[in-house]
């Protein structure tokens, strides 16, 4: 069996899979969904799987597929996603995003790091690693930007598919270049619009300007009441439910090669950091509940000058959750906020679109270890446990079965994900792909797990 | 010569001008504002103008005309616009903007009465009065909507143009149904974008919330200190050149039918009014400067859900201003104070799209008893003293030629300029004609204006 890694071949399959617009948050893409999911199947028909389907039709398909049959090896569960996150802004991108293009050792791509690269990587380890006596099953999802509800219905109706003595996610990245990370937590996520009503109509603002309601203006009010400049969120009941990381975890924290002032100037590119400044940046961004904006729709917002008084305005907003958070529960607190912070003058409401609880995920799997080994072999130096800011909606499930999530990545904190010029570092791909080859053969020799 | 006027005949013509969509503030419309050009221009040529071009050609041009020549008559400067408001939100408009609907006694479309309804009825009622012995000048322009920059350019270059016993525009509106109107006042107009800037490219909220600035964050709250929930403007300098309306204004406009709740009701169509309560609403809507927000961009606002910290966010606002301000000190004095009130970890600036000083305007010329007189003849009141809360940009400018500006206008308050639904009663039409017909004749009987 020969290890040796065809580079140009593998960056030319998967500058194929990154092509594909797979943006599951916009109808546009519907049907660049659909060719990404197939892709994928066609990729799993490649390493030999003898069952693939593409689940949940209707929606952007879930691709599962079941490897060879080896009878008395561990099972393991490969979850990953085709979908991708919006490119815009447009503008901002050096290359186009779904150009694939090589500079100074790096992929930039809208997707190359999250998640096709890391699933293409996970899924070229199991052909490098040849035939690995491993009982692959794989759930590979078309909605981890937008909720996954289609996955969160399957597993539902259908457990018996993540059932595996091991999950594993790709889909987060090292802390720092040369750390290589596994998780222990994920943040949730609780995603809404907030509108603001003050009349029936748009009016005009030399009539009526001095004396009628304006919505943007009461918008932002509201958005500024519901947190305000010191990085609070003044949501009745919000911060009850959030456990405090434990003494050993923030003193583990301490040790990790992060260190706030780079963070600021390699990372942020702003002139200060934001948030509720008696935590540490880590805790806030990994174990602290956040209430981003993220656009703000009504009103003219066309090239020139409109003299208009919005009628109606609406903020995307969202919050990301932690332990003991429940998406629940924080929908409902969200709700009786806006209502309770809005002035009676405007009629609000408040749409969910999708959400997740948090997860939290104990390593002590021996599996962990295996995954420790690998990438010690490969990098040089293990794994070490942190928490990602982010959420991958569908880990809570996967973790409910039973089966111990292994959450790991093969990207880098500077990889720009959801955001304009996001990249893989080459280096990290052909690492990323000898790890999991190395872990596969590890767990391979594996008996009674 | 016969005064019975044929309807449907105007009616097919004005729908045919109204279905013209001259967006003045759209760059896509800028053939569509051309064709309205011409259309103003044909519509003179037809009226027996000797002399009709289309001026400054390089924009939306102006269209000058002059009349037959009347030795020892008075010379009248018809000013109006035939370019027009956006259209949006069209999703509110019972029926499409531009094409011009008839329901109850009602004409549905965007410029009914802002201002090509008027226009045409300024225009129609030359020819309704057969030939009036008046020295006719007409100026119809077509960057209302969006500063008159070229009219001002035009006439700074050749001011004889305005050179005129006195000028009229009907770009206004009466106080209430039968209640006609003159205008003393116009507030003037400040239009800016605002841009906050918080990193150097858009960062995913799973990564960086919680420590990251989010720039629509920043600019919600710059916009909340910059009028805060009372309505007041916290512009320093913005309200020390505001001069009150005298006492005789004041106690005339308590007279005037104007009913606070009814304007909230029948109008405003809101919950409740807003602004600096310690003035009349009157006082709020013709005599106060105010601060709007018309939109906000950046961030992400299409279908579904993109988790990103926005690094950039720009708000169009436009302050109103009232007599005794300066468009230029006003600017001055917004840029000054963003910059004050935004956190130093921010990046703002201040782009300004167009402006206007305000005017005030006496009633001491003997055209404006004429007028008078001619309401008074055809609806049976005359023509109360009121202000207009809206902007003519070029109105001091015409003021400031030394002719009288006579403000008046046909349609009625609730007519909905700038917003869905735009309409222009048809008695307000068929009377209009009528009164500037006589207007013309009795302007036409005078010799030593």
């Amino acid at each position: 069996m020969d290890h040796a890694m065809d580079h140009d071949r593998l960056l030319h399959d998967l500058m194929e899979f990154l092509r594909i617009p797979s943006v599951s948050t916009l109808p546009a893409h519907n049907a660049d969904c659909r060719v990404a999911a197939q892709w994928v199947a066609d990729e799993l028909r490649r390493l030999g799987c003898r069952e693939v389907e593409l689940l949940a039709d209707e929606h952007h398909p879930v691709v599962w597929g079941v490897g060879p049959a080896v009878p008395g090896a561990p099972t393991l569960l490969i979850y990953g996603h085709y979908d991708v996150q919006p490119p815009d802004p447009l503008n901002e991108w050096v290359t186009p995003p779904f150009e694939p293009t090589i500079r100074d050792g790096r992929l930039y791509a809208r997707g190359s790091a999250d998640d096709k690269g890391q699933v293409f990587c996970l899924l070229r380890a199991i052909a490098a690693a040849g035939r690995p006596p491993v009982n692959f099953r794989f759930l590979i999802e078309g909605e981890e930007e937008f909720g996954s509800k289609v996955l969160f219905d399957l597993l539902e109706r259908e457990p018996e598919r993540t059932k595996a003595d091991a999950a594993l996610v790709a889909d987060t990245a090292y802390v720092a270049p040369g750390w290589p990370a596994v998780y222990t937590g994920l943040r949730g996520m609780c995603y809404a619009e907030i509108t603001v009503r003050t009349a029936k109509s748009d009016l005009h603002s030399g009539e009526y300007g001095g004396a009628a309601p304006n919505a943007h203006e009461e918008l932002c009010r509201l958005l500024g009441r519901l947190k305000t400049a010191d990085g609070k969120i003044h949501i009745p009941g919000l911060y009850e439910a959030v456990r405090r990381p434990g003494k050993a975890e923030l003193a583990a924290w301490k040790r990790l090669p992060f260190k706030e002032a780079d963070f600021l100037k390699r990372r942020v590119q702003g002139k200060a950091l934001t948030g509720l400044k008696k935590y540490s940046v880590l805790e806030r961004l990994w174990a602290l509940p956040t209430f981003e904006i993220h656009g703000i729709m009504g009103g003219f917002t066309g090239v020139g000058a409109k003299t208009v008084i919005p009628a109606a305005a609406t903020a995307k907003v969202s919050l990301r959750l932690v332990p003991d958070q429940k998406l629940k529960t924080v929908e409902r607190q969200l709700a009786a906020a806006v209502k309770k912070l809005a002035p009676k003058h405007v009629t609000v409401s408040v749409r969910f679109l999708h959400g997740a609880d948090p997860a939290q995920i104990k390593l002590d799997h021996p599996s962990f270890k295996l995954l420790d080994q690998a990438f010690k072999q490969v990098t040089g130096r293990g794994t070490v446990p942190a928490r990602a800011g982010g959420s991958i909606p569908v880990v809570p499930a996967l973790a409910s079965a039973g089966a111990p999530v292994i959450l790991t990545g093969i990207g880098l904190p500077d990889d720009r994900l959801h955001a304009p010029n996001e990249k893989l570092e080459l280096k990290q791909l052909w690492d990323g792909i000898e790890v999991f080859r190395t872990f596969y053969e590890l767990l391979g020799a594996q008996r009674d797990m």
